[in-house]
This record gives structure tokens, C-alpha cells and sequence, in this order.
């Protein structure tokens, strides 16, 4: 799937880890789940910036490797990410809702209602 | 960091996501550190097979893309992951510990008591 237009990536100057993120627009609102195993919620700062971009940032601490133990596998990695999405012009950014479960952290922006059906216009 | 030789990864003719893990061996336990996000402790199987490899079994859920939804970005994967690790031999399997938090799965494995020190042989 080819990177949305609007999405726009950490700037690559930052020290930082990569976060796998989905976005998912449903008729009432757009829908973000981020994975941040190991996260609670105090750890993660959601932003809005200028009314229209949604940021998250946040830092993973893995354990470091160090002298006193022997380390066999490291896979997992630490440090900071960013991670910003400029809202579509249908979001209600002021009524957004974040939640964190089990390291998965769920943002919804609520939608302007799509007005559906026929409107009908008075002749006069 | 060279895989290690007693880790052996999922077979690949399996359906699987990768999952990421770290391993520290310390003074007194062979130390797991698994990132699981979204799974809670149901949802994850940890087996001991012939008393020294630790199989890690579960599966990502992750929302399919339908018809109904407008899908901008995907980027979590869901699906089958199995990971395996051949337990050294000072390791006592059966005071196996294991938590999830946080979508981490922490696997403590305690190794036998390591015999430090000076060791006088008599003579006789």
C-alpha cells in the first residue's frame, strides 16, 4: 500500500524507532491504532497541532546491554518516535478520543456527519 | 548481533509475523522479553516441549480491510507467530514464570545456582 499523501513521517534528523500504525476512516469518524508494546499511557503524549495535525510522541525504553549480564538476543529497540497525520478536513479534532490497551494505543477523530439522501429544495 | 545458535526461528512454511525478542542471561535466570501488542495473557500460549525448548505460540488480531471502510494506511500485520528457543543446559524449566504487560511477555526461566568462588579439593 503506497504512503498516503497526507501522512507525514518523523523528520529523519531525530534519533528515533519506527511504530507501525493503521488508519482507518468509517462513516463516523478516522480510526488510528498504533503498536507501543511496553507503553502506558502517562508514556504517550497525543498533540494537535494548529486544530489539524494529530502528533504522537513518545519514547520506548528497552533494557540496555550491559556488563553484568549476557545478553543472547536483542531484537527489540528503544528510543524516541514521532509520528504525525495532518486530519483530513472532515475531522472534529477538538472531540478527539485517546485510548492505551494492552500497548495498543487507539485515537478517534470524529467525522463532520455526511449528509446522505436526497435534500430537498423548496421551489419558490 | 549474530542470531544465536540455540535460538531457532518459526518454521517459514508456516504463516507467520515476525515478533521481536530480547534474551539476557543473567546471574540467576535466562531473562525473555517479547513484544506482543494488542494480545492479552489469553491469548498467548507458552509451552515447555521435552523440558528445554520454550515454544511461544499465539496470534495477532489485527481489522481486516473491508468494504465498508475507507482504509488510509495499513501497517500492522496480523497472524500466526511461533517462536522457539532450545533452553541451555543449566536452566530448570519447570520454575518457569511468565507475564504479560503492557503487550510485553516477560518469560523468566531461574538457571541453576552457579558455583563462584574457590573450591578447596582435600588432600589426602
Amino acid at each position: 500500500m503506497p504512503e498516503h499523501p497526507l501522512f507525514r513521517p518523523a523528520p529523519s534528523s531525530l534519533p528515533f524507532v519506527s511504530t507501525k500504525i493503521d488508519w482507518k476512516q468509517t462513516p463516523t469518524a478516522h480510526v488510528f491504532r498504533i503498536d507501543l508494546p511496553g507503553l502506558r499511557k502517562e508514556q504517550v503524549k497525543v498533540d494537535l497541532e494548529n486544530g489539524r495535525v494529530l502528533k504522537i510522541i513518545g519514547e520506548m525504553c528497552v533494557e540496555k546491554e550491559d556488563r553484568l549480564n549476557n545478553w543472547h538476543l536483542i531484537e527489540r529497540s528503544g528510543g524516541r518516535f514521532v509520528r504525525s497525520v495532518l486530519l483530513p478536513e472532515d475531522s472534529k479534532p477538538h472531540e478527539t478520543d485517546a485510548h492505551m490497551e494492552d500497548g495498543v494505543l487507539t485515537i478517534k477523530v470524529p467525522r463532520s456527519e455526511v449528509r446522505n439522501g436526497t435534500v430537498h429544495v423548496a421551489v419558490h
